[in-house]
């Protein structure tokens, strides 16, 4: 009530604290910016840019013309200009479900899916629905930020369970169970997982759901990265133990077919015993997501095409391309001192990597470690601070693979430069 | 805590008061599906769908071909498949910029403008960026119902001022003075006006820009009907009186170009004084659109191809349609007895006409007079209750002309039927 034009007090302004509390998310940003800020303009070479996970800048990256063909056929049709129903598309929704019933042992129905804008969306969506009075949630750490700054908003409270690097990323199952409270209404997994880079088994997935049943909870799947694994474990769906506690599933084209921008994913209840619709979880979804932004009907309406009609050699050439970036991460990284990679990535398009800081001369920890190699090497790579994970490392791996390679040799020019003398001579 | 499977005593599923709120939207919707329901289904004639404000079934509203290519070839570059920066793709801010600032007497620049997903999320995101602790914001009666909805969610309060039917439904600005208390942070108004068909003239926004800044507080113009005018009053927009009170604008590609479901709309800062920059308004917009959903980014980076490609023709064709469906609706609702059209429609998609009920026969509300002509007449249309405006209608006039005329002749039948006698008698 202070800031004054002329002699008019202007009464808005007021601070919000919600949007205070959308840090998580705002400072994994503003750090890699920070980063990029690093970079010499004078370096001749390329910028590596191993912070985002956005292939799609990467001709062997491009989307299926399948996929293509179908939103632009969406569009000619002129019959997806308009409002579509408040759940989806009907066509597209139905899609989605058979779409999913192949790998469930139990057949989803076209009103068990609820198209979203992406599946940010879905998750902007299930915090909401979520946060009734008191009610906390679990979350994985390290994570995906934006489920923090999503329930921070609603208003929704949360804990972090721990990932266990020691066991390929899994689930800190006693960690989970000592957490839990009373009022513990939910837990989030990420599968295939960002930013680990982990696959989970069914036995593991089995293990969750029979977890989630002995605390009363839901499990919310984040499966955006559903069938996008290259090492040896298949993707398994989490709604597969569906029978034994409800699972809401999120899902979406974004990382599969390669188009994160078209904001197209799907809240589907993966819940055959029907309990998150026997407690009104359902309904509060679709009463949610009629007051909420539609995604884009022309997407809509392309869905069943994209489904029907993208070749199988589309997700096999892409699962190729991320198997060869997958390894020549793992060896690389195995040749640089001060560097740890606990598990060779199996799906998702990340990895963590371990910074061994007693290892490096004048760098205090994982920032100023990006800062240095931006400056010094263009190449830029996500602090693990900006998850919680201080002094590790969030690489991404869905790039060109000679980039990658390329920008992994300068990793460890980098690390070579300025590892302590006593640990060069010991390494040889 | 009660409903149980097997042993298992599920810990989710209280209830969400806040989205019980979002009523005013679900009651709207839930009125007008239930008016369908009335229809019955073995009249041959088609059904006359008046509730909605959606053109695009219609051949005569198909959007410009310009449009359609400008996708279709955002589509086939590549370039946007990926994640769009957290405002919105740079060349389409500019694009929105340049072209608002046609009709403005400063010149906006990219910065002031972010993309939202349609013109709703523009709604949204205004609401939770103004709910600060005890904040209130005015909003028109009769309105468009998502305000409700998302304040409500939100936790911020609103209260409503009128819009006059006697004065062509201008702002009652007695009314507003009269409301307006010192948590007061905001009031809306929607030019061109959905629901009553008003366009304001630049002396009445000249008086409520002067209004909010006696009151300290800012104008939230709802735009999304910009240019759909085809009365005699051009559209000024209230950015013009900026200078006077700051004015955030929310518009989109929804309606002008007729493509709601593109779900492309925008926010803008018609503040040439900076004071909405300056109290961190815009900053806290910038923070929750960063952790909300982003537009299909093949729709934005279609944007300035759209602006820039689409024949001027397109927009007079269409304007001349809807004038025709003015005269029509205005011209066979005078001929009906218990009906009255306070304010031909000069903008927007709708026109709000009131029930005389002492005139009708067994017929005891708008809802009611809505039920029986779905089922009589097969003509659905949205009575007032679901805007607060009881034994009011809201027609759509953005219908094709031959279709429409057929319908007002059944609602004009319909009201024949039901007349008093003595109301029949003193007519002829
Ligand atoms: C775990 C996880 N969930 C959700 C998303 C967002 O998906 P979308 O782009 O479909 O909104 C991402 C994107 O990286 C992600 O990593
Ligand atoms: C006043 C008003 N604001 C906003 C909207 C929503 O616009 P969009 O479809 O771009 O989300 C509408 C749609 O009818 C409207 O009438």
């Amino acid at each position: 009530m202070d800031s004054c034009d002329g002699e008019v007090a202007w009464r808005f302004g007021a601070a919000k604290p919600e949007l205070a509390a959308a840090d998580g998310e705002i400072r994994m940003r503003a750090l890699v910016s920070r980063i990029y800020g690093c970079v010499d303009a004078s370096d001749p070479r390329p910028v590596v840019p191993l912070a985002s996970g956005d292939p799609t800048p990467f001709a062997c990256f491009r989307t299926a013309p399948a996929a293509e063909e179908a939103v632009t056929a969406a569009v000619a049709s002129g019959k997806h200009n308009g409002y579509p129903s408040a759940t989806g598309v009907t066509e597209a929704c139905s899609a989605v479900a058979t779409y999913l019933s192949r790998y469930l042992p139990y057949e989803l129905s076209t009103g068990d899916v609820v198209l979203t804008a992406g599946c940010n969306h879905g998750i902007e969506i299930m915090m909401a629905v979520l946060a009734t009075p008191g009610a906390n949630v679990l979350l994985p750490r390290p994570g995906y930020p934006l489920y923090e700054a999503r329930a921070a908003l609603s208003g929704l409270k949360f804990l972090h369970y721990d990932l266990l690097p020691e066991k390929g990323w899994e689930v800190d199952i006693q960690g989970v169970k000592a957490l839990a409270n009373e009022n513990t209404v939910a837990m989030v997994i990420v599968n295939p997982n960002n930013p680990s880079g982990a696959v989970y088994s069914s036995h593991h997935l089995a293990k969750i759901a029979e977890t989630a049943r002995e605390l009363g909870i839901m499990v919310i799947s984040d499966e955006v990265y559903e069938h996008f694994v290259f090492g040896n474990k298949p993707f398994v769906p989490m709604g597969v133990f569906g029978e034994i506690a409800p699972v809401v599933t999120l899902g979406g084209i974004s990382k599969r077919w390669m188009v994160p921008g078209w904001k197209l994913g799907w809240i589907a209840m993966t819940d055959p015993k029907g309990i998150l619709r026997k407690k009104k979880i359902f309904a509060s979804i679709i009463v949610y997501r009629g007051i909420s932004v539609d995604p884009a009907a022309i997407v809509q309406g392309a869905i069943p095409q994209i489904i029907a009609n993208t070749d199988e050699t589309f997700f096999t050439n892409a699962m190729n391309v991320m198997r060869e970036t997958a390894e020549i991460c793992y060896q690389k990284l195995k040749g640089i001192k001060g560097v740890t990679c606990p598990h060779k990535p199996e799906g998702s398009m990340f990895v963590m990597v371990k910074l061994d800081m007693s290892c490096f001369c004048g760098i205090d920890d994982d920032i100023e470690f990006c800062c240095k190699l931006a400056k010094e090497e263009s190449v830029v790579i996500s602090p693990g601070s900006g998850l919680e994970m201080k002094n590790w490392l969030r690489i991404s791996i869905a790039v060109d693979p000679p980039l990658l390679e390329d920008g992994l040799e300068r990793v460890k020019s980098f690390c070579l430069r300025h590892v302590k003398p006593i640990i060069m001579n010991q390494a040889s």
